[in-house]
């Protein structure tokens, strides 16, 4: 099977070298082609052009930055609809918009190709110590035929049906719910501490019970100690993610009241300059509501 | 020390027996006499009236109900604050109203008393099996002298801080952090099934990384399954839950947006006639307002 | 027909007046009697109790402060239920609780007695120059009976329908209905002030057209001058209104999103101090968020 | 003073028939040229392009969709950006997004131009009946200059201040605060039916008082008798304009609580199939989650 893998960003980069090393035979692109030595270097061979990357393929695999850049490679002369083979597949695997996700995949099926989804969790240390999780979804034979790749590239493969925008989908849906925890948690840490209470010690009651998880242990720990200076992710990253969750749900007519929440903690965030802090600062935005801050 | 245990419905009994195994000398008293047998045959002394009880005791455990059970126990004639001696301890390990244990600890303050907050965290099974947490507040030396009666009932005891409202609030906010877990989920649960996504999938994802906890593993899984019949925690005891975290949120000014549109879900509940469902159903709400339902 | 008053407030006070003005026959009664000269004065009749001013009335009409007082007047010895007689009716005017109206109306009924809830619509100033607004529900032919007494206090009655509760609710709910425009406001007049847009033009343009009425005409000149340190209506007393909005919204199994929304900004209002300034001052919160304040 | 207007749909023809009516010598384009006989009829000047147009005037004004045509309008090759005489005034008056008016302005001020943005408040009719009102932001001695057609124009003219962005926030947060009038009035009517009251009467208390404006009377109108099939305003629409709104609050980094709430209720009537139903159908969006509907 012929594999072409186009955006070598950091992500793209270490997702590309790990299928070289699981002896996948891989072809590079990259708008900057300053990014494909290493791969080259590990046995890639690189390609000037979508177009070149696609003629051959028989999967191609994209890790582009967003909507903007996948409809570049996708659509448009020399584009992945024009240039990839009949029967050929295409897999998505950066973070779309759903309704992008769903015209796509119809312009793939009219062009007799196919769309999957395949949106990954986790960033690209977690790619190289093998501990990536891959959503995907799409025409199931598809799906079997790539089963191999998504495999190698992580830990662990979850499927979540025939519909291209359902991998998508969970994927800003898992985000979201992280932006609605942080929400809620600053709420809750704003409360106990005006009722008295040592946010240290309400740290220790969550995550030693319930709440016993990354999502709370990560961020609480944040909000106790107030260390949201040093970011692991932005306010201006984390309002994209709620964005495109909102923009999901107003594609699917579903109301997210949560998300909202989130939402306007982390613009409140943009207001008093935090855009680049960690968005666990929501729970400023909450003290500061609250008289604390 | 002389202690008294007032309160002996199933909480209250597991606890109460937890002591008495545990090697405390124990009074007990329940209005309903009835339960009082279980714990004689252990070697607890029966008392008639709270007073009876409180006026031979160094400290005295409330196990009530609500915040009226606890006004009866403590006010009045005959009541702990008249009968229970200068320099005596109570500590209330009831879910309560902060502005109910906030008056409640200045009328002993005033009576040469002190009040404990000391709120639990866990169910009667898991008392007697060693596995409850204890959350306490309130003043230092008294927390000192209590500190083996509350390690006797649990696994952990959380100390919240020196003002008794920290551990009552402490309580509240853990659970309104459940309520808005809850809520999140069902809207994200609506999102992908409305983007043709396996629910059972998205579950996995969830519990599979960042959410990997019992507040999400426990309610994910009732609401993938849609299984909320059986009751583990009734819309009706969630609502009461949320409603006295906004109400210390409204006393403490701390605004709870969060914490709200958990409310209006379960108050949508209601409207449908869940009351005595779970209240992950919470999540039928989202996909009701989503034409899922 | 023998009518008595009872509870001569400030609100009280004009609305007896008015009554005896109109030439009704009316016995008064305040808890304290001091309150009562001025309308014998004019030619009512003082009594000493509840009780004294109930046995020999046709109707009692109650304008108390809220439901603590009601039902120090309703239940219990010497109260309406026991001492009014079979027949006669009660018109409550104050501003209570929905479910506390509902509750009072089974009690009246089954004493052989009939409860209105007609709660109004304005200040005493409005009362003295007759444009007061006066609600009604309950029983039809009693609504008829009493129909000469409600429209000599005001300029106009709205009838409301049979069952008492639809007045009560109908007055919490227009007051909802404010606080949710004066929290819309707020946010409105933070966007086009970050705009860089002249809050006195803003306001030309809402009171010019779609929102030609006191409720923007009032409050939005508070919020385009910030000039809520005098208070028409403070933060705690609105806050009071939403509160029993909320109420009733859960009693009724309503959820009230927007409600919430205002909530949230009036008890941001308080964490900053401003209890006793006018609940216009919800807008100071929405620039405080902002960044603005 | 040569006048060019751009955009001839039924708002740009009524507009542009009022300018010619009042004397001003107009030359008109409109990307489907059959729309510029009855301007023509009327003495307007037609043209056959942007440029054509652009080149020989002093102000051009632009009544076009959306974004995507005031861009196709303004930039590019033959756009107004490249063909407007420097010292040249381009009026924008469609409902732009906040962040492309700001982006247009700067584009202008590099070429030597002036962007005025003027968007209007009503519809066809009102044009016709003279009734327009006009929002102007811009440079004030442009403003001072164009102020003869932009009274030509309606009614009345409302100064916004010199940064462009702050009329078009005006017209979006106008707009955006009848939507939240329509949420929270869903809710006050689903409130007070489940207590038992007449709608109808109850839209006699809004309409007789505190909300006696045509926001309250036309929409609580139609929620009263649930009379939403006959559109004046599409959900469509109106979620169009909460969204502007919305992403004119992220831009200028203010949290808008209350019209996320109206978000989700015509979220809501969208996954109920009702997208070309009157957008106070929000109110059967409450109806449903009280279990009324």
């Amino acid at each position: 099977m012929k594999v072409a893998f186009i955006g070598l960003g950091r992500m793209g980069q270490a997702m590309a070298t790990r299928l070289v090393q699981a002896g996948h035979e891989l072809m590079v692109y990259n708008r900057t082609a300053a990014k494909l030595a290493p791969l080259t270097a590990l046995g890639a061979k690189p390609t000037g052009s979508v177009a070149e990357a696609a003629r051959l393929a028989d999967v191609v695999i994209t890790m582009v930055t967003d909507d903007a850049a996948l409809r570049t490679v996708s659509e448009g002369s020399g584009g992945l609809i024009e240039t990839l083979p009949r029967g050929g597949i295409h897999i998505a695997m950066g973070t779309h918009r759903v309704p992008y996700i769903q015209k796509l995949a119809q312009a793939h099926a009219a062009a007799g190709q196919v769309l999957l989804s395949a949106p990954v969790l986790g960033r690209p240390e977690a790619v190289t110590a093998g501990r990536l999780g891959v959503l995907v979804a799409g025409d199931a034979s598809a799906v079997e035929r790539c089963r191999p790749l998504l495999q190698a590239l992580g830990r662990r493969v979850f499927e979540a049906g025939r519909d291209p925008r359902a991998a998508a989908a969970m994927k800003l849906a898992n985000n979201m719910l992280l932006g609605c925890a942080i929400a809620a948690m600053g709420e809750a840490f704003a409360l106990v501490q005006k009722c008295g209470a040592d946010p240290g010690s309400f740290y220790d009651v969550l995550t030693d019970g319930l709440f016993a998880a990354p999502a709370y242990s990560i961020y609480g720990r944040i909000i106790a100690d107030k260390s949201w200076d040093k970011a692991g992710f932005t306010v201006a990253l984390g309002l994209k993610d709620i964005e495109l969750a909102l923009d999901a749900g107003h594609g699917a007519a579903v109301p997210l009241p949560s998300a909202a929440v989130a939402r306007d903690r982390l613009i409140g965030a943009l207001a008093h300059g935090n855009e680049e802090r960690d968005w666990a600062v929501m729970a400023l935005e909450s003290a500061r509501a609250s008289g604390l801050a």
